[in-house]
């Protein structure tokens, strides 16, 4: 089995997913996220999602460690806060071992339903459906980094 | 005295500057740059930046470390490469020890020439001139991470 580590990154708020791939099979490992308050310094911030992040790659000691990569067309301060927390969990991703993977919104969307412009809902419903999961993971953020994991196992089981 | 340390971040080149502020007297100590090989994978360009800048921040165990925020209007993609730089830079600063402080481009050229909109020439000018220096320090970069330096050194001086 492989274990894959989605990342869904952000400051203020950063999904993780955890899922095992066996032989084209998904199973759900772990899933939430980590929160950072608005009132801290952004270098204090910066570091509870490294350290956080750290501590669950080390937890979970994953195969594959998959991050979004992010594409602003409209919002450039949105962009630069995404940019610096993706910073810190790709180096935490490093730190902690596993080959690191990036693939985009449009290769997750994909990847998940088959389609690119596919609506927040419909991811959701195919993650669970895929994970074999009774309920769709909440908050968003953690749906969407299992997502992330998922993309990366389609990868693996098609190559 | 006080010792600042000033990074001026980037993917592809970080700068770095360290300067100590006596009495509002300035003086140059170190400037430099960290380069990374654009064909590398990011997170690997990512993790030589934190490894060199947390290097050379035990070295110089400054008060303070400086960093320029970011404001692009234009170009997203440049935007989300600083900020991804920037992200590992402020962890090398929190996992250094020192105050972190942050200054927008045009408070380093307000401090540095009592103008916001002064040309890189100027600024590379007067960094040289409040440093005592012979000459320009070299690539840009260092330059820049000087003046962010200098301009918290202002800050300090005036306060």
């Amino acid at each position: 089995m492989s274990k894959i580590f989605g990342i869904d990154p952000g400051t203020a708020i950063t999904g993780f997913g955890v899922i095992g791939v066996d032989a084209g099979k998904f199973s759900f490992i772990d899933a939430g996220v980590i929160r950072t308050p608005a009132k801290q310094a952004l270098e204090l911030r910066l570091e509870t999602i490294y350290a956080d992040l750290s501590q669950l790659i080390k937890e979970h000691n994953p195969d594959f460690i998959a991050i979004e990569q992010i594409y602003f067309a409209n919002n450039v301060k949105t962009a630069i806060s995404v940019a610096q927390a993706r910073g810190v969990a790709m180096l935490a991703a490093v730190h902690g071992g596993g080959e690191v993977v990036e693939y985009t919104p449009l290769q997750i969307k994909q990847a998940i339903t088959g389609y690119g412009r596919a609506e927040k809902k419909q991811m959701q419903d195919m993650v669970k459906i895929l994970l074999g999961m009774n309920e769709i993971s909440k908050p968003d953020d953690a749906a969407d980094a299992l997502a992330i994991a998922i993309c990366h196992g389609q990868t693996l089981a098609t190559s």
